[in-house]
């Protein structure tokens, strides 16, 4: 059995199925950009809080943790939650901290640890503005009891490694759902070619989101037709005017094209599309953010006092990897639900699976593209 | 035969289709929020230049012209073209002006026009940020001429009314093409209800943007079997690595519910992801932009001095309002393909027509939406 | 003696001098403007690490605590630092979170504790997002030793209270510095007429930023001549280039004029003009951000569901409030200064005061503005 | 005499005087920055329309015209204003276009006539968004003459030339008043080392904004004592309750240092805090713009297919440059001034010019820097 897979959950191209028509990466994984980290703490406890909860750490370029920064960008969509560091990113540009998702309630620890680490690696000084960013697990979740703690957010961080991610249920995402199904952490990527190269374009989302009608898989509407006969939702109301579920996501996008920072503003508005494209529409109280970095130009933090080369892409080459960026959000997101399995949480409550049968019907029955 | 509509061109619910699942107004159009009012000017010559272009004017509270502002938002998709009066909107969320849209060549003209019109109305003093917008109609209309002068800029303006709206090649979207089909002026409207009260939503486009191979209506991707052989595209490059044109977009969203400036950026935003899920990526050198107002609160130039009381949705019950701005957005947008025919411009171009039976057949085949 | 003045220490009032034209409110404080409460707790200790740090909490209506928000605006003067809710202040222009400021190493802490607090408070949902602030108190506070802890959050919050409002090395601004002398917090007010009414624009700010030969006084560019010889700055380079301090601050503005979301982003942008006249240039690694309420529309989390009534001040009359908010700014800077004494910690580190008489003498001299 | 130099006018260093504590260049002037070109169009008439209005056009790289663009940023300190361009600046960083300052009656004029100038010189594309900007004139010209025409926008980006600059009512300024006192083109420039090289910032002010009582010169508040018993101004209101005139300001600033988009956005800001500084505090109907762009990396239009190199100077290496732009605006905005000779113009107005001997006499009572 794969030790990544969950029981009877596969992702979404193992179902004969895939998203747009842009061709993926090996891993099809935000870790197909060479020296991108993930690493995942997966808390499940019964005793004596019920926790469903967890963090996901992404390190954009592995090798030079704590050593350099890069470029970043960043778009929010609905700002009904946190991300820390984003007043750099749109100030400067520049992301110089592993991107930390956890709980809603977790964040600040994970934006204090974050400060701290590299004092407690050596680096003398403040270099950085820690980047944490979060979704509300509180359906599943007792977060109140606060069980992320700083051990966790540096466990994280130290096994951060390249090759398959694991998905669903796991690291930040444990506690999460989307379209009112299990979701949590997934992952995709493409790879499109640009000036004359290859590149790649991952992302990885934290995904908890969704009004179960607007789901939208590769354009089909599948959402319409699943229906809650089998699936209730915790937080569905039925007040005869908004059926709405609060929720959140954060998109993180990783390319190794050389994109200046207002370049990885625009990527991350694409993943945002892709968002729109499979069915959020930034319910008011939703925390819906893109962050996107490239790890081309390596900025080393003490590279001061001297004139720094860097290369770019022109703006019009960019765009190949702008439906990309769509294109991985998306199938990331469904990937987030396909990965995960029903779960019982805090207060008796059970988050159903996405029915992988039934999608699959669906797909077909639309003409839904076969990879 | 309908004044309103081109020989062989229908609406998209004209065509048993339609997108999304909220019900639209009476006129499926921007003219559904009472007051607000539409005129176009068309200018299609042939001699002594190739002209296909024209004027479209949205006055936003057809009783107020001159002398009362309204709260408006907006979004920004893909910045690579104009918008006058966005400052302004960005700064205090405001709009006073009408919106104008026309030509890439022309929008000068108009912001000149709406600058001195007020002065000309008798207004006393500088009280308003003009609101021009464009798109480039160069592939079919020779810009260089400057066909388009004050005097149809004012006209489009003084015939601005309420009712059933033109669409397709009229007013600013003479000369404009979407997905490489023939495309110029679109509308739609929504009707939801938040905070125990009926609400429209009503969106205006004039679409100009977006890649064959992209085109999705209401989920299915077209797009990918529409294909060339019909209607080869005068833009369209072959290069191996990108295959994309250019374009943009004007989107206009109008309401009635009383929302202040910040809720009415979020739902340019939305109209934007409506964007989206029609198959707009944005282009690099696409100018994708949305504005938003609300006909609620009427803001008089000439009233300071006191406090003034206004009404406000508060932001929990807007989330009706967001899917109608996105359902509206995508459903204008294809509407400005199905009511335009094909034509014939400048150095010989001809942009073909979206073919409504394949469109239809294909909608069919994948089970989409019949109304 | 005054419990809230350091022994030699004053305001500037105190001192004959002021900033600017306009009356201040009876207390000179951001509690000028009713409700507002603001509490501190301030941590020194030497053993077993040396703390100089501490919490300050602004409660914008006291009333209102866990019950409404308000609207608010933001404005970023330079994005080397961590502000938190800020997304949803930019989102929906909504503050329904006491603003709590504290050390850099601390502001994790404090962002968990703001959102848990309501559900400890039973309320029953996730309805806000918690504002937390920081500047860096490096210098002299051993931050890694992380006193601040969620019951000093706690305490600041419940002790906030009306009235006058310590200033100088107390609550969040205990370890800081400004214009390389002992710094911490400050305060001042405005009142103007505007529309027929009195308003009051009250600012707060956590002050620890700003290079020594900049530092000007309502004009006067006192820093030109304070020079170094008393005061040695910790952080002071001299590599014949670059004299560049780092630091960062937090400034909070409070009115009880009626402004909507754009507005106060406004009055917050010239909260910073107020800092830019100071001698604040927004150095490279500076988070200089200034936050703006309303206390005049009053918006409960639970209403929802109706059209709720509202007041706004005309954009017209906001312009007696704009100078307003720079004077209360700038002057509340140089509060933060003259209210602070001489400080040792961490490392042995001293920071020097701010020498009185040789302001005095020289603002004397430059025929400065006496009260 | 001086050519470029009004009768019984003078520069502000000419006068003995100077703003900050930096080192100007040879001609404190934009063009020191080199490869930047300056050009005026003034338009003086009494018959049959009394015109007081005419363009300056800025040529960031005098050689590049037409065929490479450069990097750029922009800020916005008040809204009610126009700058075309400005979307294309936010979303890629890119300026491509001269920039040209001109009436508010005219700035369509110029944005059409620069859309069409590379099409009219063979560029075969559209490959830029015309950057136009705009105060208002009309207290002394009579704008709805429309006396500024593609002719005269052509002849001024014909004509800009290195070497000194013409200031005062020239060009753009030339019906513009600041303060109530005569203004109009006004230029700094202020030299800095970083990274162990040279750099030049370079300022050129389109001055048309402020409120006597606010204007400060390098510190001193001048304008509580300049009173209005000389110089009555036409704008003046007194209402008891608000004294404010309004206006606007246009702030380019050119540099040599290898800046990227988001640092170029820090520049323009600090220009901003140079009219902060000077008097400045953003009126409700103001239109306050700084536009900031960098000559170090050429991009030329038709370099896409390949990474291109560039470079950059770190963040922290920015330091030096930042109370440059924002010294070189201050001096910029007082050199309209003292460089404005008093005019008549439409409905008898008379603007009249700061009085010099009066402006000296304050600075030296405050002990102002001499040069």
């Amino acid at each position: 059995m794969d030790p990544l897979q969950p029981l009877g959950r596969a992702r979404l191209r193992d179902l004969g199925l895939a998203v747009g028509t842009l061709p993926c990466g090996p891993l099809n994984a935000i870790t197909d950009v060479a020296g991108v980290g993930v690493g995942h703490v997966t808390l499940i406890e019964d005793q004596p809080h019920v926790i469903r909860s967890g963090v996901t750490a992404i390190v954009p370029m592995l090798g030079q943790l704590w050593k350099s920064g890069c470029f970043a960008g960043f778009d929010r969509y609905n700002g009904f939650g946190e991300v820390t560091g984003t007043h750099w990113i749109s100030e400067a540009g520049l992301l110089s901290s592993p991107i930390v998702l956890t709980s809603a309630f977790s964040i600040g620890v994970a934006r204090d640890t974050l400060l701290a680490l590299p004092f407690r690696h050596g680096v003398p000084e403040r270099w950085h503005q820690p980047c944490a960013a979060e979704t509300y697990d509180g359906v599943l979740n007792d977060g109140l009891a606060a069980p992320v703690r700083r051990e966790h957010i540096e466990a994280a961080i130290a096994t951060a490694a390249t090759g398959p991610v694991a998905e669903g249920a796991v690291g930040g995402g444990t506690g999460m759902m989307s379209f009112e199904f299990k979701s949590g952490i997934g992952t995709a990527s493409r790879c499109v070619r640009a000036a004359g190269q290859s590149f790649t374009v991952g992302v990885l989302v934290q995904s908890n989101f969704g009004n179960r009608r607007h789901l939208t898989v590769d354009g089909v509407p599948v959402g319409r037709e699943l229906g809650y006969d089998v699936t209730p939702s915790p937080q569905r109301r039925d007040d005869g005017e908004a059926n709405e579920t609060k929720g959140s996501i954060v998109i993180v996008v990783a390319t190794d094209a050389p994109l200046l920072p207002p370049q990885l503003n625009r990527l991350a508005r694409r993943a945002n599309a892709g968002l729109s494209r499979v069915g959020g529409f930034g319910n008011n109280r939703s925390g819906d953010f893109a962050l996107a970095f490239s790890t081309a130009n390596v900025l080393p933090f003490e590279q001061t006092g001297i004139v720094q080369g860097l290369t770019m892409l022109a703006g019009e080459d960019m765009n190949p990897l702008l439906p990309a960026a769509a294109e991985a959000a998306e199938e990331a997101i469904v990937n987030s639900m396909t990965m995960a399995a029903t779960m019982s949480g805090v207060r008796g409550t059970t988050v159903h699976e996405l029915p992988l049968r039934k999608l699959q019907a669906l797909m077909q029955r639309a003409g839904g593209t076969p990879t």
